[in-house]
């Protein structure tokens, strides 16, 4: 049993070009009308594929293929959000392989014990709405609905008003149940596989990721005639800070990531001193004591920052997510599904944080990694080759087909 | 002869409201809807007070009172613009002076033999629209009025098509013409006035400014699973950019000044490493040569920063005003008005650009300083007691009537 590679391909291209970009890539952000438009999309091919489709009450897509007992169902899934100027495979690249593993056990008329289903998480990227993954964090019980509903975006759109404008506000409850196990493919996001010419990364865990936000105020003033003696700039400040941000894995060294990747600064004219700047510090590393410690220069760092300009500052560490191992059982099943298949493939651990995160918390979990070209991602220039979809998805298809149990 | 004090506080609480922010200053950006109501209320006054009143293609305001012969007038002026929440002196006052002298005239029935008269400036401060003080550099023939309709907001709004929306794209051609003289009051926005107790500024000249603009692009990707070996992070360079612009006065000395006031990031989200950075850089000081030396400083940072991070740069400085000397006649005019007021009085040097400086090409020039509160402008925090005001718009009445000629 294998997957047909020529209708996954035409449904990359079709869904591709909802949010395209001039270069190439896609901008799909969380429940705008491009985002809409792909969720259309989407539930149609679900519903040609026979599937029951519902949506719940956070707006994410659940779709299910009966199986032959009343079995809790296994799960594929992903996201159809990008971020601004993304690529055509995060997150879309994993929701299209979910449906394509069902429509090939149709294909195969393969009965399972167990329903095979697929879910569409909403608002995995975070680029519109924080925290990231909201979609799982309400299914899992991590994050309160009402508190998801409450996320505003930059211009201050609640989260929970843009779901019923866009028709997404479903009546399903959205809390967590009993799922046989979730499984999710992805691409890499980092140059592991691609630099050891491996197509398929069984996925053992996922980092442990931990946001911070920053604001510091200094004081606004005229950039004439303010000499520098009496200066408080916000900016330099944040200069200070995004400099020590990046001194932080060069000090603890290993596999740790640090980015600043995100700075507002106001009232971000060319002669006015900066009275205010906001960022975001994004920390990753796969031990949580490493975290911590890295915390721990982030204080340091922001305090000392604040101290030379002389400015205020609020510092809020306001997301962690623990290390996540999956499930042996289903990482177990992932590599006996690539190992059937001949291709090469190795044992990784994911840097991104996913969906697959919050379902660990509930279910059995593992995913599924094909390469980025260039390890890049988050950007219009996202690639991974047909032949490395094919392994993966083919990997899923296995992997989901043997977690349900075939009937034979 | 003085000015009518309770007058003017009338006219600056009247016109302060228009574009209020809830902190008590102001938004009233070039040619907003909110900088419409405001020429509006002053074409109002100035009509009131019996000028005849013109609007030029640029949008600038002239109004002017009938002299004993057929002159050249003794201009008076400043901008109605003001900052992204600014404050209420900045430009406002020097507009509500200017009036205030026009209308004193009345009160004493005073005769001259040039006519005197008043300018609003179109886009002084260049929050909206760059360069700043549009409106005067092409009324000096400084700038082509075409290329300043063709300026664009961060929005993509072209300046013409405002000017076009709001009203005020007037009939009047806006070229150099003769003028008697050009006076300006404003407030210092600088420390020194304050500092000394002094409240009457007679500017001897304003200070040599240098606007760049710095584009930094490195490569866009996740923040997550892309190792800190093979980053090219935009704003990490930005860091590093603005830190080396902050040291350009420590290795200079003296009084320059050097600021980045405007950072915009791309894509701008927590997890995404920034691809693109784009920054402004404002260097003054009062000799040229400083001036040259400073930019030679920022070209090794910049060349600096994009190495160390592996980004490409692009680095354009693409506004220049030299040094400006005022015109020894008006300086003096205006320090014989503020010593026959008794009040106290200093010559100082403009930190700040304003429209003088283009005016100064084209006629004699100078301009009136009074005291800013704690030194802060382009801030809601913006103050000047009414006593200094009172003194400052007496320096101008007087030393205007005496350019112009009093009949008796």
């Amino acid at each position: 049993m294998r997957i047909n590679r020529k209708r996954l391909q035409e449904s990359m291209d079709a869904l591709g070009r909802v949010g395209e970009t001039r270069g190439g890539g896609l901008t799909r952000l969380a429940l705008s009308d491009e985002d809409r438009r792909g969720r259309d999309l989407l539930i149609g091919w679900m519903r040609e594929a026979g599937l029951s489709v519902s949506v719940d009450r956070m707006g994410n897509i659940v779709g299910q293929r009966a199986g032959a007992e009343g079995l809790p169902p296994v799960m594929m899934g992903s996201h159809a959000d990008s971020v601004p100027t993304g690529g055509k495979y995060d997150g879309q690249l994993g929701v299209l392989c979910a449906l394509e593993a069902i429509r090939s056990l149709d294909d195969h008329r393969v009965r399972t014990r167990h329903p095979v289903g697929m879910i569409i998480f909403t608002n995995e990227e975070g680029a519109r709405f924080q925290p990231a993954m909201l979609g799982s964090a309400v299914m899992a019980g991590k994050i309160p609905l009402e508190d998801a509903y409450n996320a505003r975006d930059r211009d201050g759109v609640r989260l929970g008003d843009e779901l019923e404008r866009i028709g997404y506000l479903g009546p399903e409850p959205c809390l967590p149940r009993p799922f046989r196990a979730y499984l999710e493919l992805h691409i890499e996001q980092g140059p592991v596989l691609e630099e050891e010419r491996i197509p398929v990364g069984v996925v053992e865990g996922i980092v442990a990721i931990s946001w911070s936000r920053l604001v510091l105020r200094g004081v606004q003033d005229h950039a004439g005639p303010t000499p520098m003696r009496i200066r408080h700039d916000a900016l330099v400040a944040a200069a200070e800070v995004i400099r020590g941000v990046r001194d932080i894995p060069r000090r603890i060294g290993g596999d740790i990531v640090a980015t600043v990747g995100r700075l507002d600064v106001a009232p971000n004219i060319p002669n006015a001193i900066p009275g205010r700047a906001g960022l975001s510090i994004d920390l990753r590393d796969p031990e949580d004591a490493t975290l911590d410690r890295a915390l721990g220069l982030l204080d340091r760092a922001v305090k000392d920052a604040a101290r030379h300009e002389g400015v205020s500052y609020e510092l809020e560490h306001y997301w962690r997510v623990p290390r996540t191992p999956f499930h042996l059982e289903v990482v177990g099943a992932i590599e006996a599904a690539a190992r059937s298949l001949g291709c090469g493939y190795r044992r990784i651990l994911s840097g991104a944080g996913h969906d697959a995160q919050y379902m660990a918390t509930i279910c059995p979990t593992g995913m599924v990694f094909v390469p980025s070209r260039g390890g890049r991602s988050h950007c219009e220039e996202e690639f991974t080759a047909m032949d490395d979809i094919e392994h993966g998805a083919n990997t899923l298809l296995l992997a989901a087909a043997s977690l349900a149990g075939r009937v034979e």
